[in-house]
């Protein structure tokens, strides 16, 4: 059973802030064994990586064999479907289509003082993925993080996706070419972040890692940060749904159950105006369990971190929201614009009941990397501008550090900063010769 | 004496790598005290803070005197001279005028399919000012933090900065209040990271912490990352001149020990087309050195750190400066617009003669905080959108769903997420009915 919470119960309060700080998640302390495995990698290079694939991967590869070969890919990929393929490239062409209008803008412009200013946007030179093994190797993630940085213009984007004894996982390359992934190398874990992040002899570094992992990867991604940038550390999937009385349970269970299928530290919660309404979506999602194919793991989830809210109206609703600050929020009511207004901290917003959240994991366009554990009140999903940065310019004219640079030595006179003033004091003295 | 290094001798390749890899900071290890602190902070709150501040800056102070109040602030603003204050205003205005161009724009446009999607960016709601105390504790440096949260629309920004043995600093405190900080609160050092990052009866937490701090600040910033967002962490400054033999030796001298004067740390490179230029700015520095107030530090930073190389050309010039991406880059020769178009990777450009870096450090409007160690490679300087985080909107339609929601479904069987596929089937099976 999920927990049952009613706004107007005396209670409420205390259990709503339990909800909102309860811990889903322990993470393992790998940090020693992460720092080991970096070290290693910076000391030896690709003898490490190799090493540590032999052994945690049981496949035995050579500097030549560490990249995935165009031949491979093209083998592989020659096995998925029509089908799969013709919607997995529909999936990369609304993803792309959205990501290219979040392409900056430069700017420059001449203020009153007769400075020029402004900034200018450029791509990161270099990108590594990560994409995990296994059962969360998700084709989707694929296009998610790579897209973006190919819009962005990154010029080389590396792949790493480490393939236990060797399978390879055919929809993963397939995304990686039509995403334009440059390389790809058959490396996971620990020692592929710090290949990306240090380099080897085969892999020249990145600047920017990012992509989804297990404990091992997020630790070390924390580790090479500031020697390259990174992407957030994900914590366990959420799913945040405000529905009034007049939704189908059913459909409302499912997506409830579309998070807690992930992961059993998942969460997914529902906030209703409709008490009975609640209690129907409970029932639904109870029949769903029965045959869900991961029943077990959505189960779990929903057992232990699920909750059904009953609210006395919306705007109450959007209160909770904002405090929960859901990476995914689904709105279904009647008037989803006016509900929508109120929201201010939410990773993606789904608007009405022809919108489950599943739609936003694969063709919506939007991306499906977005802020958990209530990160939302201070950062966004994925997106181009996180593979670009922001360069400023200024250029002055003699009139214009005649203007403002007065003002300058002042503030570094009293800095005691008197390098600083007298570089604009030198400059000055010449103009009023 | 700085090192020399010629783009045209065999050892260039190697000394030039020697010097973008050279470690110029030791970072103590305070992890644990830190740890310490923060955990102690979580437990006891208030009392915590205000144990830790009688012992680290010597005073006694209660709950009640843990926040500056706006009287105190009147007084000590009362003693800005007027000429500080007018100086102080100038750069306020000019970098609120600045950062305003940084808003961001929402998007909402319906596609191909009938599908609604677009963005919405919304500010944090409340922010944390780290604002050192001592020699450190610079008015430019709040202006440079608190003004674009304020752009941003940040509604509660929260100061905090030590006040060892109780003295305020006027500048400081009128910057405050110029930029609209909102709660000042006389306490530094981790606790008061912590403070900030989880609240205690006294000081209500925030969603994100930025600015500059010693080793126990940013260790604190790492930790309690996740729990809230944080800035950068900035490591000693640098600048990167580039400068054809049509210059003014001194002024080019000024400008490397403007950034030398700050730390033993900080690092000023000049790269020039014309070698006897070159030794011309030595000269300079060492004649500069001489008197500087701050020639211990200035002397020891070139010493150590300072580099002038000969380059044969220009664009030999930008290539060199791209592998350092450095956080200050001044160009100074005859083009610099066709110089400027071969910069991919600094965190902030001054273009021409009459544009020192200290311009940019207080009056000229782009922000000051930028990013070091090679890190413009992959992250930009500080900006409104540091306080702001986007929400992804999508809504379909039945027909939108109708054409894309198959696709979806299909993915969903591929990585094995049965929920997700049949949130989508549910709905269409509705639609066919």
């Amino acid at each position: 059973m999920p927990q049952f919470l009613d706004f107007d119960q005396p209670d409420f309060e205390q259990a709503f802030t339990a909800l909102l700080s309860a811990k889903r998640e322990d993470s393992p302390d790998v940090d020693d064994t992460v720092a080991e495995i970096i070290a290693n990698v910076r000391s030896k290079g690709d003898a490490a990586v190799i090493e540590l694939t032999q052994k945690f991967d049981r496949i035995a590869l050579t500097p030549d064999t560490l990249r995935i070969t165009a031949a491979e890919v093209d083998a592989a990929v020659a096995e998925v479907s029509d089908a799969d393929r013709t919607a997995l490239e529909l999936a990369a062409a609304r993803i792309r289509a959205y990501h290219e209008r979040q392409l900056p803008e430069d700017a420059q412009w001449q203020d009153d003082a007769g400075a020029t200013l402004g900034w200018r946007w450029s791509a990161v030179s270099a990108a590594g993925l990560y994409v995990p093994g296994g059962l969360a190797s998700y084709p989707s993630s694929v296009l998610m993080n790579a897209i973006p940085a190919k819009v962005a213009g990154v010029e080389r984007l590396a792949m790493v996706v480490p393939t236990p004894d060797g399978v390879l996982n055919p929809l993963v390359l397939l995304a990686a070419r039509l995403a334009g992934v440059d390389e790809i190398y058959r490396i996971g874990g620990a020692q592929a972040v710090a290949a990306l992040a240090y380099g080897t002899d085969t892999i020249p570094p990145v600047d920017k890692i990012t992509g989804p992992g297990n404990a091992y990867v997020a630790a070390a991604k924390r580790r090479v940060f500031g020697k390259v940038g990174i992407d957030m550390i994900a914590g366990p999937s959420e799913i945040l749904v405000i529905a009034d009385g007049d939704n189908d349970a059913d459909w409302i269970a499912l997506d409830l159950l579309s998070q807690a299928e992930h992961d059993e530290s998942a969460q997914s919660i529902l906030i209703t105006t409709d008490k009975a309404f609640g209690r129907a979506v409970s029932d639904a999602v109870d029949a769903r369990l029965e045959t869900l194919e991961r029943r077990a793991i959505a189960g779990t989830s929903w057992r232990e971190n699920g909750a059904i809210i009953t609210v006395p109206d919306l705007a109450t609703a959007a209160k909770l929201s904002n405090r929960i600050a859901p990476e995914h929020l689904e709105l279904c009511v009647a008037d989803v614009d006016a509900l929508s207004a109120q929201i201010t901290h939410a990773g993606a917003i789904f608007l009405g009941q022809w919108t489950p959240e599943a739609i936003g994991d694969y063709v919506g366009g939007p991306n499906h990397v977005l802020p958990t554990a209530r990160s939302a009140r201070f950062s966004s999903g994925l997106s181009v501008l996180d593979f670009m940065k922001r360069t400023t310019l200024a250029r002055m004219t003699p009139d214009a550090l005649r203007a403002i640079g007065p003002s300058a030595e002042r503030l570094a006179r009293s800095e005691s900063l008197e390098a600083h003033g007298l570089s604009v004091t030198a400059r000055l003295r010449k103009l009023n010769d």
